[in-house]
């Protein structure tokens, strides 16, 4: 997870609505792209990188914020990352930061990693912390800024010349925020009698809640030229899909049709168990997450935009909707 | 929890953020005042009532759902709720029901519990089911309503004069929805040295985020007349509180005050553990639960309004207030 450019790495643990949900939701967090997670579970039960910096209560147990930044910068003096906003980022925090980049880090050939500011106006602090580091030779000390960010705040300080270079986002991604009910819920479909497969559906007076019934396959085309994903098509289990043309239409306005050509076409399902025998060999989560990248390059920045973005095809197959059709008919 | 004085059912596991996240997610329903839980695993382990009836996939798994209907009655004639929207449930759904009840239930000596509707408009289909049930002379079988509810759609649909006697509540509640993001979280706020206790406190641009320092005691005031609560007061741990009259204040505008008369005064923190050991005697959910509901009983009705609720006063004791202001100064 990339804004604009910025590594950004989930802080979210203490969050989470149950040790499983942080440790998971932490485990989601790497696949949808964050470079690290402050989850030392998540960290060691999935051999990813562990990042965070201290709390601010590691600052207070001491006599003085000065004598906590030089024990943390003499302890990980190679991965020094000081939070300077306990009690005032602009003064004592970046002062004694800066002191204790001198004394401990510099004479012994250490550079500081970052400062991380967690309140007040991340955009101002950071311009102003940025000054404050170049004037004093720490052109490559980094910021780091957190506190209820999310995808909107991100975007909304980096449009003001906010001068952060990494973000930590906690509670809005832990908790799903902006969207924290799943819609998707086991329906059944079908039902197999006789070694027969016997298509189901359940109707409903919201249209949207009425069931695409059968056993069924999901298939993406891709753009030959561009490696784009054009549309998701789903079809019945035993269709063949056309490997040089094929419309596809709107099943709420059938009329509207779109016929692709110049495609990759490929299934998205893959078998895990068969006959009750796992025949998949399950990636690890670096592989989960390169693939994640992967796929979400092949889509269209229209599609990815945060406000309003362009929807994307996710069609049936004609003989899917004639079926879906003929049931509601019944 | 009663909505205008009707049972609410927890229904939410399959959207919960965990397993975790489902089985206390559903006893805090329970603490909440919810009369069951579809969540077995929460019934089985705190021995709360199971409730719920069946999924829409147990009705498709038949080949109709008159067939449906008539397999649950015979297995369960003394606890019969049926789903009756899979298909039509003002066309087949309540006919396929009411021959049932006649057939299977009645003939036996069996009453039906309910009906219940997951989809369309709840306030009108309960209406018609209702006029439908009476006629077929089943006035006391029940119409229980889900469907995406939170407390605001069962305010206004009952406002309609719904038919409703009954509510399952899935995704809003366990998920906390309307709050996804719990804003509680641990602050360092004094540290033991020499056994004394030496006061902390975390500054921040935010003033509400600068905490109050220091070992703390919360009291609770409650009118002697009428039981209900006036106040909340946090003290440092060896203040000692009046019995006959206190004077609060508000901690952002300190001279807005208030002198309680007539109260009854309680800590509201218990020991748990003292030197390691566990001296407290948990209660079970039950206990707590009745708890609870005795606790809100004395929150003014005022406070509990789902719109717009009055300010319940949660205040700092003076010496507290003043230890603040002197390391604030500091």
């Amino acid at each position: 997870m990339l804004q604009s450019g910025r590594p950004v790495m989930e802080f979210g643990a203490r969050r989470a609505h149950s040790v499983d949900a942080a440790v998971y939701g932490a485990r989601a967090a790497i696949i949808g792209g964050c470079v690290g997670t402050s989850c030392t579970l998540t960290s060691k039960e999935f051999n990813v990188s562990a990042s965070g910096t201290m709390a601010h209560s590691f600052i207070q147990s001491f006599d003085s914020e000065y004598e906590a930044f030089k024990a943390y910068a003499e302890t990980y003096p190679n991965d020094c990352t000081l939070l300077i906003d306990t009690y005032d980022a602009l003064g004592s925090g970046i002062e004694n930061a800066i002191k204790v980049f001198n004394e401990v880090l510099v004479p012994n050939g250490y550079r500081p990693k970052a400062v991380r500011i967690d309140s007040g106006d991340l955009s101002y602090l950071s311009k102003k912390l940025r000054t404050i580091l170049d004037n004093a030779g720490f052109e490559d000390c980094k910021i780091c800024g957190t506190n209820a960010l999310d995808e909107h705040v991100i975007t909304s300080i980096l449009e003001e010349g906010a001068q952060i270079d990494l973000f930590g986002v906690g509670e809005n991604l832990i908790t799903a925020k902006s969207n924290p009910v799943f819609g998707g819920v086991y329906k059944l479909v079908a039902i197999e009698k006789d070694n027969k497969i016997i298509p189901k559906i359940k109707i409903s007076n919201n249209t949207i809640k009425i069931t695409n019934p059968g056993f069924k396959k999901v298939y993406r085309f891709y753009d030959k030229s561009t490696n784009k994903a054009l549309a998701d098509v789903i079809a019945l289990h035993d269709e063949t899909i056309p490997e040089d043309n094929y419309t596809i239409f709107d099943s709420v306005s059938p009329w509207k049709k779109k016929t692709l050509k110049n495609y990759i076409v490929r299934p998205l399902q893959e078998l895990i168990f068969d006959n009750g025998n796992l025949v998949y060999e399950c990636p690890n989560l670096n592989e989960i997450a390169k693939n994640a990248k992967y796929e979400l390059d092949t889509l269209w920045a229209e599609i990815k935009r945060i406000k309003n973005p362009h929807k994307y095809y996710v069609d049936l197959s004609q003989k899917l909707w004639d079926l879906k059709n003929e049931l509601l008919e019944q």
